[in-house]
């Protein structure tokens, strides 16, 4: 109490910050993660002026041969490295998705599974976001085809080459929760 | 074909060796997982003679209120103390199971996920293995509940105390595989 009536005799100046109250630092460098069990696609953004760069994107490949908790070592350790290499201080990952049936859920929410915990011992802020608001924040189109997703990913990030589906998927989370931050939203981000 | 024919020329006692030649070392400590987000069971068997016996046994509690992430940060923690701790050689963790719906079944993909990938990690051999196989192995009824098999388990290890359903289960799938791994079966266990 006594430090909010302190900050209440400030000079007014710092009424109009331009990041609301509730964020007061947005994360400059952003993970974001598309995991699946043979392909987990991940890329690495920096916030800037005058637009996001990109400081890392790829995808983890597990060959079908690789038994299924080898893969989740893997998918783990490269994420682990990323986040060394680049100290990410927020990460974004695929919240609602669509699968088949009930195996294809567990399959994919087991990847999901080793990349929040690389990500959440990494000391990262985890934000779900769901495909549908990803598409709709990078192409303006909820329903948008993969395609599409890429070459705006390339645009927005001047990458020279087409990005591999998956790691524009994850460069695409990682934009979306960028421009999230920076607003004010009636529908936030939910903190997994 | 040859070998086949060369075996038979053995004398006799080669025949009635205890182990299948396929599995010449099977693990004397073996940790179940009976994984879930806010309540993953554990449980660490030695087989010994005359029978096995129990060496540690848990339940992961996650409060509702912990972000998912900080619950898969909790059951890898959990795990990978207790996998330093008895040293076990493989791992048993629930196969195919009952999920109402694909949001239940990923967020017990991703329990499963930082489970394997903790035990994973640990070096062990991991194995799945359906409930209902564990009911027919454990109470000799694949539809048993879960007080039946808590019971079971009791005895079988000769357990003070009537251990809590998820670490009765954890203990149940370790059971299983310490029966499997010393028997030759026409439906081996699936490696994961």
């Amino acid at each position: 109490m006594q430090s909010r009536l302190a900050t209440g005799r400030r000079a007014p100046e710092q009424r109009t910050a331009p990041t609301p109250p509730t964020r007061p630092n947005p994360p400059q460098i952003i993970l974001g993660i598309d995991p699946s069990l043979r392909g987990t696609g991940y890329g690495v953004i920096r916030t800037a002026r005058p637009g996001p760069e990109a400081l890392a994107l790829g995808v983890i490949r597990c060959p079908a041969a690789w038994q299924r908790s080898r893969c989740l070592a893997r998918i783990a350790a490269v994420l682990r490295e990323v986040i060394a290499q680049h100290q990410p201080g927020a990460c974004a990952i695929e919240g609602l998705f669509f699968a088949q049936n009930l195996q294809t859920a567990l399959l994919m929410g087991e990847a999901r599974g080793a990349s929040l915990l690389a990500a959440a011992e990494g000391g990262l802020e985890i934000y779900e976001i769901a495909p549908r608001k990803v598409k709709q924040a990078i192409v303006g189109y909820g329903a948008a085809g993969k395609p599409a997703v890429a070459k705006m990913v390339q645009r927005l990030l001047h990458l020279t080459e087409l990005p591999a589906p998956d790691a524009a998927d994850a460069l695409a989370l990682a934009l979306t929760l960028a421009q999230e931050h920076g607003r004010f939203s009636l529908n936030p981000l939910r903190r997994v």
